[in-house]
């Protein structure tokens, strides 16, 4: 814990200083300032300046500004490392029929696509900020973002640049699957993806991304979409094993991945190319649970090595959730995390798996993103399912979503 | 659907009435006002006068004050049939404790027992109103609660009072478990339930409870509760195989209980048991998924009959959760229920385990007790898991929990 708010970085500071004060349990994610892997310091205080956390303290800490937190829990704010936040209409009969025994497929995303392609750039823009508002009351304060419901040059655009009004983390998802104007010639809308399409979509996104998977793309596909987006300087990050075994995660680990996603279904070898990787399993439990996918195994991935995020997947298919606390239930229950390590998954892990070093963590340097919950300790997000613990959401030192 | 607000029952009521206007979607439960089992209207209004509803109209309906829903959906509000919201303290480290791998047990209510009877009567109320406050966010408006951590004469009395005010719906359930001081002399305990306990507590309960699991009661234990209660004119209920197959549910059955809760083993007696009574099989899912046991085959009790309600079994050690809408969730995707079953089952089923002729339907003669959601149709309980979307709580015809 450091003694003093000394300015973190370059330049000193001279704007005023917030004590988020009388703090019962804060979750550091850092070893170094707090107890165990979640670095916990009991009845503390977080000096905020401007954008940053500029240290820890004891509770009763000074500052120019105090806020009362009366005991609760503090956490980093959590870092939603999947989703697919800009779309226009509902997909709840789909929904409804697969409750009734219908399967997924991947095929459902098209009815998507159609409906954001009619919609306007307003319309989408406000549906995006909704989501993004509803998001910051369930104490997400990073959101990463893809399109893939555009599927053309034009409308991948156009996804991505409402998506960059409102997060850094843009994702190009233009091989989401085949558009129906693609049918049957994949490879050629292959070549699209990674050429107009990449061209128009680049300068609005830090990461490229497909789908793995049956009935989306194979592994040859999803290696040219990766190389061509790595070639631009996008990031990679993969859609893999959601349906069932493939070749999508050792892909991710072959290609350099900071993340492969869903990792419903791991093999050894999967476990074993994650575990000697720096490349992020990133489960998302909310998409099992609606699509009526086993879980994964998470306990034997961290048993073996490997760095674990959770995210929500929001998107109106698969997983139409903004509850981080939901995603933490689901995997300490189901997926057989700790809750320690679900905690950590859903702040520390998700920055790991977008590279962000200054979100996830609350200490000295990092970004004042913050969630207050209405609980004594986070082991409440899974003490308490299904109840909106979240009291107050702070992004940038600033309250959000109230 | 009714032409006018014609008052319903004897007397004319005189009072301004209020039209809840532009219902996108409106459940009623009753297939006579309505498309389908749950009664379904569009585009609809309800006049609500005093505590009740006098009608349900097309949108546009005249009244003496309006409210704009501006197309959501509204259901009658949840009827939670089964809640233990009396208590203090918090079983947070059991439940960690738990999710390692430790088993649940019955006797983990003792913790919560000496905290409760610790606890002052202002203290007591503060904590339950708070949590009958969250309930009410959650969409709740009826509450079933229970005794059963004080566990002596004084004890559940005091309990039953702090209940009776926020609720008619009371339950005494000395036989919970059996007290420190009666280790080894469960018999005994039965008897002081059954007499100087029930004198005390029988003024301030409609109900009687009892919990028939090996570690707490037998069925003869359990049937010499319940008939003590009836004879004192309490109806009964039961907490019935929830941690294994037994004689719980037959018992209920015989014993004319309006609910047996739990349900979690049931044999294809049990079920035949059900069917062929009026007694209503409370499921808690909740509680199946803080324990970790498998979750009930509701699809299989259903497909024979049996009526089904669903509760929260909000309490410290095996369900500390209010969300309504998390349950039915879990009775979807886990018990196979449809949707539309899951929804009456939070509603009417509630009503009728609770023998409430006039909660969990929305039709003239009904509690003004409502929910209005976020969301277009009652599908997004289900579609949006763990996402809050209760806009409003109404509680016989007023605003409560905002």
């Amino acid at each position: 814990m450091s003694d003093h708010g000394a300015p973190f970085g370059h330049t000193p500071d001279e704007s005023p200083t917030t004590v988020v004060d009388r703090i019962g349990l804060l979750v550091t994610n850092d070893p170094a300032i707090g107890d165990g892997p979640l670095g916990i310091v009991r009845d503390a205080a977080l000096v905020l300046q401007g954008e940053r956390v500029v240290a820890v303290e004891r509770a009763g800490a000074a500052g120019d500004r105090r806020v009362d937190v009366e005991g609760r829990c503090v956490l980093p704010g959590f870092v939603d490392s999947h989703t697919h936040l800009v779309f226009a209409g509902d997909r709840s009969d789909e929904f409804v029929a697969r409750m009734a025994g219908a399967p997924y497929a991947a095929g459902g995303i098209r009815t998507t696509v159609d409906a954001t392609r009619a919609a306007t750039d307003e319309e989408l823009r406000a549906l995006t900020a909704h989501r993004q508002h509803e998001a910051w009351r369930a104490g997400i304060t990073t959101l990463e973002i893809k399109s893939g419901y555009g599927l053309d040059v034009h409308h991948e655009r156009r996804c991505l640049r409402v998506a960059e009004e409102l997060s850094a983390q843009t994702t190009f998802l233009g091989a989401h699957v085949v558009p129906p104007e693609f049918d049957g010639r994949t490879d050629d809308y292959v070549e699209l993806v990674c050429g107009e399409m990449l061209d128009a979509a680049s300068p609005h996104a830090r990461w490229i991304d497909a789908f793995c998977e049956v009935g989306a793309f194979d592994a040859d596909q999803c290696r040219a979409v990766l190389a061509a987006g790595a070639a631009r300087g996008l990031g990679g990050r993969l859609h893999a094993n959601q349906l069932g075994h493939g070749p999508g995660v050792q892909l991710g680990v072959e290609m350099g991945c900071a993340s492969v996603d869903h990792c419903t279904y791991l093999s050894d070898d999967d476990i074993d190319a994650l575990a000697s990787s720096t490349t992020v399993a990133t489960f998302l439990p909310a998409a099992d649970f609606s699509t009526r996918q086993p879980y994964p195994d998470a306990r034997r991935a961290l048993d073996a090595g490997v760095r674990a995020a959770l995210a929500t997947n929001c998107n109106p298919g698969s997983s139409y959730t903004t509850s981080m606390s939901f995603c933490i239930a689901l995997a300490v229950r189901d997926l057989r995390m700790t809750i320690e390590e679900a905690v950590a998954a859903a702040t520390v892990g998700g920055a790991a798996a977008l590279r962000a070093p200054h979100v996830g963590t609350l200490r000295p340097g990092s970004n004042a993103d913050l969630v207050v919950l209405d609980a004594p300790s986070y082991t409440h997000l899974v003490y308490r399912p299904g109840v909106p613990l979240v009291h107050r959401t702070w992004q940038g030192g600033r309250v959000v979503g109230a």
